[in-house]
């Protein structure tokens, strides 16, 4: 079996996958072909063929079939085995990481992209075709509250989504991520936000991402 | 066991978990509490307390368990048995029934929600604090788009993600439902998708979820 992964090395998405890959040991099976973000190959005819949103990253399989989506391809990597060590195992623990990935997306993750995308330059005119300067503000305001909120949760339990490292810390790491490469700073009073951070660096997965996007 | 669900009758959200527990049979074991969505009772600290994000529906599990997010949910709900039946069985399965149903909230659902949040009068003023009406409209015209592209892809097969029903088809008929909500129409050309949503309607789970609707 191979994996192949269509990513771009230092992207905060394509970040998440390869975090999940080396969490789950399958990165001698996988295979990168780059796509350009910088050039805008994400955006082309020939890339929406594969991925209709035109992101990174997507997983091809060996029959042919694509997975897009982050948490889809790590639904899937983590379904290989049997033994799901990154989603979730009881129905209540794969309710709740699936709840606390989705969360990380949606207050933080996705909201930092939505700045990059639509505050900043992002990726260069020839990509960002259409800006919302004033929702790309808006955005980045709610990625701070959503630091905040996940700073509280934070200091009552050791992992995002409770006693176990899981997807939902993929998600808040790439998000810390994209929030490093625009120097957004994550606010001074997040202390248990910070150390965690620190914890997740430390993970072999996570050195192994800082080395291969350098 | 009961599951206790916060949401509104009529919302499109709250409409994908309601299908979800009537596909799974699980209605009988459900209490559903009204959080009044026009009445802005999902914005409230004390409801935020229970799901940050201040969005319906959530879960409330007997151990006092939260869970919100509709894929959230309906992970858990799949779970519940063993043998999922929405979420896809084999690891190909998952991937794509993961990747269908967040592409359907992105292109479709989530767009349609932007659109009566930012550029119509949405809940009303004392709950839509914030409006983007420009970033409304854009999001509009992208999910007339994404109604193409799911017109496309069940030309080629009966159901979202494939040969089965799915979460994925749950979702975008919470996408059409809303759509319908606001009258915004499906495009004349889109017959495949009419098609399939009319072979929706059929289900009783949907029928069902009319009913407590009205």
């Amino acid at each position: 079996m191979t994996l192949k992964i269509y990513d771009w090395h230092n992207g905060p998405y394509p970040a998440r996958v390869r975090i999940a890959l080396a969490e789950k040991g399958l990165q001698s099976q996988t295979c990168f072909v780059s796509i350009d973000l910088r050039k805008g190959e994400h955006k082309t005819e020939e890339f929406r063929a594969k991925n209709y949103s035109g992101t990174l990253p997507v997983l091809e399989l060996d029959d042919g079939t694509l997975v897009a989506e982050c948490t889809a391809i790590t639904e899937y990597l983590d379904a290989l085995d049997g033994t799901p060590t990154l989603t979730g195992r009881t129905p209540r623990e794969r309710g709740v990481v699936h709840m606390m990935s989705r969360r990380a997306e949606l207050e933080v993750l996705d909201a930092i992209s939505i700045y990059f995308h639509h505050a900043t330059p992002g990726l260069g005119p020839h990509v960002e075709v259409y800006q919302n300067q004033e929702w790309g503000l808006y955005q980045r305001d709610k990625a701070l509250r959503g630091m905040r909120y996940f700073n509280d949760a934070l200091r009552g339990q050791p992992f995002v989504a409770g006693q176990d490292f899981s997807m939902a810390d993929i998600t808040l790491i790439g998000g810390l991520i994209f929030a490093e490469q625009l120097k957004v700073s994550v606010p001074d009073e997040c202390k248990a936000l910070v150390a965690w951070y620190t914890r997740m660096q430390e993970r072999s997965s996570v050195q192994n991402w800082r080395t291969m996007s350098a």
